[in-house]
Parts: C-alpha cells; sequence; structure tokens
C-alpha cells in the first residue's frame, strides 16, 4: 500500500505530516508527497516533516514530480508524470540508487516506458483504475481489464492508482499490480491509521489463486 | 541588461525563444526564463530551446526558481525568489560553478541574504522598483531611494528589477546596481532587437559621474 498525500485533503501541511506518521504506524510501504499548489519553499518545509515523520519507520519517502526537492531533502525517490521532467534526465541527475517512479494511463504511455533505457523507471504507477476527484486533470480511467492488460505487458513492477477503495484490493492485485496507491483511502479519513490498517491487511489477504484470480 | 521573459507577454513559447534570440542580438547580457505557470516538461523545453536560440552568442541561460530544471538543461545559473529552494541548498547542488542569483524585496531580506555563507549568492535581484503589473505578487515597490539604500549595504552585486524603463536607467545605475532586469520593456514588443539594444546603449550611456549621480 502506497499513500500519495493530498493537502488539502489532509486539511493543510501539518495534517500531511500526521497523515504520513499514521499511515506508517497502520503499515504502508512508502509515503509519496504530493502537492502541485505548494511553492518549492512550502514543498521543501512539508517533504522535510514528512521525512521526519518517516524517519526510523523504514517507509520510504517518495517526492511527486520535483526532483529539485527530492534532492534537497534527500528523499528515497521521486515519482515522475508525463509532464514531469523526463526520467532519463531524473535518473542521470539522481544516479543509481534513487527510486523512480514514472505515472502511466494508456498503451501508448505504457510502450514508451518500456523503450526506456533499462534502470531508468523502478515502477510504473498505472491509472487512474477508477474516476477520481483528487486529481482533476487525469486522464479516463483504465478500469481493471486495462489495469490487468498493462500488468502483463510490463516487465516493470506496476502499482494502481485513482479512486483505489479497500473493496478493490483484490481486483488490483489479480489484475498483477504489485501495490495499489490511495489518496482518499487514507487522507482526510477520522483514523487514518486505521485506514491504513484495514487497506494493508486487506492487500496481504486478497492474494491471488495459481489461476490469477483473487481469493 | 538582464531580459527576464513572460511566456504570456512574448505570445506563446516560440516567441519566448525568438524575443530571447532577438534580445541577445540587441546585446542583453543574460536571460533569465521564468514561467511559474508550465509544467516541468513545458519548462523544460522552453529552456532548452531557449538555450539553442542563445548557443553562440556568450549570453548566458538563467533559470527562474527551477533547479531541477537548470541542471536538466545545463544552465549557466539559476535564479531563486524568497518562495523557491533556499540558496544554500541549492549551492550543494550545483557545485560553486553556477551562477545563483536571489531576490530580494525589502531591507530584512538583504540582511538575512548578508547572513548566507560567502558564495553562496553571486547576485541579488532588487525590486519591485516600481510596482508592476508582470508578476502580481510582488512585494511593495522599494523605489529608487531604497534600491541605493540596498545596493550601498550589499557587497554582493545588485540588479534592480520591477518595471524598469528606459528612461530610468540613469537612476538605477546612480542607485549603485550593477544592471536592470526588464520584462515588459522587452517581451511583446513589435522589435525585441531594437528594444534591447536601445536599453542596453541607454545602460551604458548612464555612466554615473564621481558624485554619484548619474550624467
Amino acid at each position: 500500500m502506497y499513500l500519495v498525500t493530498d493537502t488539502g485533503q489532509c486539511g493543510g501541511p501539518a495534517g500531511v505530516v500526521e497523515t504520513a506518521r499514521q499511515a506508517a504506524d497502520g503499515g504502508v510501504d512508502a509515503v509519496q508527497v504530493r502537492d502541485p499548489h505548494a511553492t518549492t519553499r512550502e514543498l521543501v518545509a512539508l517533504a522535510t516533516a514528512v521525512r521526519e515523520a518517516l524517519a526510523g519507520t523504514g517507509v520510504p519517502l517518495i517526492i511527486n514530480d520535483r526532483v529539485d526537492v527530492a534532492l534537497a531533502v534527500g528523499a528515497d525517490g521521486v515519482h515522475l508524470g508525463q509532464r514531469d521532467l523526463d526520467p532519463v534526465t531524473a535518473r542521470a541527475l539522481f544516479g543509481p540508487d534513487v527510486h523512480i517512479g514514472l505515472s502511466i494511463s494508456d498503451e501508448r504511455e505504457l510502450t514508451e516506458a518500456l523503450g526506456l533505457p533499462a534502470g531508468t523507471v523502478d515502477l510504473l504507477g498505472v491509472g487512474p483504475v477508477r474516476d477520481t476527484p483528487s486529481k482533476t486533470d487525469a486522464a479516463p480511467a483504465v478500469g481493471f481489464d486495462g489495469l490487468a492488460a498493462i500488468c502483463r505487458r510490463s516487465p516493470v513492477p506496476c502499482v494502481a492508482i485513482g479512486g483505489i477503495k479497500g473493496d478493490d484490493l483484490a481486483a488490483v492485485r489479480a489484475a498483477g499490480a504489485v501495490g495499489a496507491a490511495v489518496i482518499s483511502a487514507i487522507c482526510g479519513r477520522p483514523d487514518p491509521t486505521a485506514a491504513a490498517r484495514a487497506l494493508s491487511r486487506g492487500w496481504a489477504a486478497a492474494v491471488p489463486d495459481a489461476t490469477g484470480s483473487a481469493r
């Protein structure tokens, strides 16, 4: 389970930090700080505070879009969209040890991603699986069948994103994704720890059987 | 003379590139690409095109705010505002050879800038000298007296910015600034080369005399 933060849904920067801390307590495997409305300095401050909240938890900190901010705060990785810095340049700036994720929303973008030099991208974020209110400029939903088709073609691990709820986790796993990213399913929930725990347990329980369909 | 580009005033990205090329022909000493509305990928594309337009001219390319974009395109420098990445972190990411400018708009920000480790910042952008329509979130105008007071206190060279017109250049030089940055005085002008040439000549002619007032 991969938490992507939304500053508005978390009630502000302090809410993002607290949500990240609670989600880590609840068992999420990674936290991505995303705030396209923040100034650079605000985003550095936010990412620094989240890094401190995650210290010692083993949960990696990923920064959305901003390679400079990821470098400035010593993040574990960056997640790039199609409008962000291109992954080859990002890899050159980071070197081999920083995690680079890339969002793709259709087969064409997958084909483009698969054409990148080996080792450029560590993870693909595939979506939106469902239409979602968290990202108003998102591409059309790929659905679970679209997700499965992309996962089948991709040698790079895929994480599903976009409107994922607890009830979807079996379908996400059955589609072949290695994980699910959520915003609304944790951010702004009355008890983010409990929400994260329920999702993490739901994910662990949704082991696909040998036929590829979820139990 | 220091051109700061405004994509809207230039009529779009192609207009920015053409304006930069013509301004270099007209004698500007530096070009800063500024587009806070562009996506990262758009800004990289724009900066790359401007870099190509300036190749061989000797005119350095400076990127506003975005250290990642400056690194990605191999820019000569970055110009940071008070809401951008802090200069110490930027210097650490760039090493010693990349030019770093910093915007300040009052004596308090000057004091803060003067407290930075030596060699952090190469240039201060001081302003707005006049109120300007190009930057709607700007601080109150410092005026020419405010500019002079800041230049007197600063061991780091200062460039004036904000509503500077050809008629102001003598006052800017008399205030002790090493240069003047302009947006509207070049961007969107019918003949940017002629506008840049007039400004460059105006600057050269505005040599302060020994008493410190402009000739």
